[in-house]
């Protein structure tokens, strides 16, 4: 396909921007024609008119569960323990693949919605997710979660599971939308001898392992019980942390712990709201940054049982207005930053040559719509996308060279919806039962 | 005027509901006829169709300075004292009435947009708000901003023009839409002399004061080397607190302090976006609820030069996780408190009949469209509004009995929005000169 962006604002400036195939092949000045009246508008297939809108690159959501869209507003205001014990496990435990199918073609509307053309993913029933992904369109790096719970019979179970899905996750992949990684769940739900087994597996095929890691100090007072080191320097010790590694949250690690992260080149998905949410901790952007690791910060929702909704635009905001609480500083995680950690910071993570609108790049474009209240005046456009809008300003979202929304309008939506909603009847009466 | 919203969720069931003029006169069961297709339709002079839509009372915005939105994102990420010396006040010395007019549109237009028709505003040439809010149909809660800065003659200056405006705001009040209120600024910025003037000037013309109290432990400083008490201390020591008090922010109160406020009556504006946003510290609600304050405590977004926008929807959810995160506990200002915050406590504070829907009350309904994804499933209304919503999902807006907004339409929205362009444009000109 090839499409051709006309007027639409891009870095302060009017520009054409024009996509071939699955890339940004030109960026020039505005002709300044009017859509369907210039001569080149005859050189390509789709013409977008932008004027009014700006282009930013498309958002990457770096921590989520998708499927969990099913369960959002289903327990909240809750102790940790509890919202899991007697509200999401006796969920999950219900979850069939279709369901899982269903609750992840929400999330990939709701991102498209708002702007986001990847995720990152950890949940059951991963081919329900897979599926999903590739009929919406979007990007995500997929895996299954990985919990043995020392025991070495679901260890084995859980190991010939991943080698299966390695053989198996090429049927979903062919355009390259979609990554297959390694997802064990916790250094408290995994053990050592799987932790190793996934180090290897994953060296071996040039894997990216997903793993929540120093979420909570429960989490490290159970790494000092079993392991007698924290979190970060467990994983270390069995030489698990490289620069495949995406670990979700690190809130409670100490320095030493953050000098390991940015020596290892971990990467961080840091999840300001569900942070929040779970009253889990603050995790330590400043002494991150400080150590050298911001480009190796990026941004997620984590799923919808804990956010409650999957939008990147707000989670920008809050992710600066908690560290700027948090240290008692008003410049703490300025707009830019927070802007490159669900963008550059992201894309360079999970190898896409994307995350900024250039020559060469993949076309993962957003249009926002400028006459939004938000973005009225415009004095500095970084800011109103951080501080001020939110996903409902997008008007136009393009990945993989596709036109996946225009105008708001994106293909299946009301179907999908009633479909969830037949999903999370059937979940709950079953559940109640 | 009259108007049946029929076949509309309201509390868990569809209902109709009917209008006359300023207020809901009749809640009944749905009949379950197609709009335009039942013999009650001819009963009402405008018929709206609720199908697929949920009533729930509008916002009321506790603490703002409207006018602010010229100055969305000028300035961000920036220490309190260069923000306001720098950027903020430079800024403000070039308005004219009309410029504050039109920043005052907008917001207007921004809260209509998102679910609000009530906002309580401390700013300067504060006719230029009240005609704007006198021409858009929402409520608001209008005063000057008093400031004397220790002078007398400034001080007696500000005296006259406070009793200018009372002899002059009832033209702008006439359907009682508009309130006129006192806007000492803070502790210090005017004097004791003034303060006690306000309190008595106030009491003789039953109006509410609104003034902003211990938002930063340097005010809290500043006072106590000024009086050798704290702010809220010192304000009890000159009898200047009551039931018509409304404070913005009460960060740095003491648990005395906290008492102080319940026995007077104090209404409390929480501003926890801006809060986070200038690093000014977390306000003590749990300790405040405890005291029994509960029904007393606010939501407000304060200016869009803190925020950056007036969406009360974001604004509820940012309330919540902030008190989760502080207090380290997911139980923390649950979903229904906050919703509270942002209707009945607020309607009752300001003396509006309204803030809940119901016969008899004023007709302040929006109407949200439970299409958006962020209510799929809808498990739970208002965890799904407080947590997953923003002001995007509002479709129609009532305000005293008239349609504001329907199927996301505004009158006006176009020009207003080209017009600020136009004096933000010039505003940043003549202070680039």
């Amino acid at each position: 396909m090839s499409i051709l962006i006309k007027n639409v604002l891009l870095n302060g400036k009017e520009r054409d921007i024009r996509i071939e195939g699955r890339q940004i092949v030109e960026i020039s000045e505005s002709s300044g024609a009017a859509v369907g009246g210039g001569a080149r508008s005859a050189e390509a297939e789709y013409v977008i008119d932008g004027c009014g809108k700006a282009a930013i690159p498309s958002l990457f959501n770096a921590h989520t569960h998708a499927a969990m869209t099913l369960f959002r507003g289903f327990a909240d205001d809750m102790p940790l323990d509890k919202w899991l014990k007697e509200r999401i496990w006796p969920m999950e435990a219900l979850l069939t693949e279709d369901d899982v199918y269903w609750g992840a073609r929400l999330a990939c509307l709701e991102m498209i919605k708002t702007g986001t053309t990847f995720f990152n993913d950890m949940y059951w029933h991963w081919r329900g997710t897979a599926r999903a992904v590739a009929e919406s369109g979007i990007r995500a790096a997929i895996s299954a979660v990985f919990i043995d719970r020392f025991d070495e019979e679901i260890a084995r179970e859980q190991m010939r599971r991943s080698r299966q899905m390695l053989s198996e996750y090429a049927e979903f992949s062919s355009d390259g939308r979609i990554i297959f990684t390694l997802g064990p769940h916790a250094v408290y739900t995994v053990s050592e001898e799987s932790l190793c087994w996934i180090r290897d597996f994953s060296q071996k095929n040039d894997l990216i392992v997903h793993i929540h890691l120093s979420e909570t100090a429960w989490e490290v007072e159970e790494c000092m019980r079993r392991y007698g080191r924290r979190p970060v320097e467990f994983l270390e010790s069995i030489d698990f942390l490289n620069e495949r590694v995406v670990a979700a949250h690190c809130i409670a690690v100490s320095k030493k712990e953050i000098g390991i992260l940015r020596d290892k080149g971990v990467k961080i998905a840091h999840n300001p709201s569900s942070n929040m949410k779970l009253a889990s901790g603050v995790m330590p952007y400043e002494e991150m940054k400080r150590a050298g690791m911001r480009g190796n910060i990026l941004l997620g929702t984590d799923g919808c049982a804990s956010n409650n909704n999957l939008d990147m635009f707000e989670e920008m905001k809050i992710a600066s207005l908690l560290q700027k609480s948090h240290r008692k500083d008003p410049t703490a995680m300025p707009a830019h930053e927070v802007f490159e950690m669900a963008t550059v910071n992201a894309a360079r993570a999970f190898n896409f040559n994307a995350g900024e609108i250039a020559v060469g790049k993949l076309a993962d474009i957003l249009l926002v719509d400028l006459s939004c209240e938000c973005f009225v005046p415009n004095h500095n456009l970084i800011s109103n996308i951080v501080f001020s809008a939110n996903g409902n300003c997008v008007d136009t979202v393009i990945c993989d060279g596709n036109i996946l929304m225009h105008e708001r309008r994106v293909e299946d939506e009301y179907r999908i919806k009633e479909k969830v909603k037949e999903v999370s009847e059937r979940l709950v009466s079953a559940l109640n039962r």
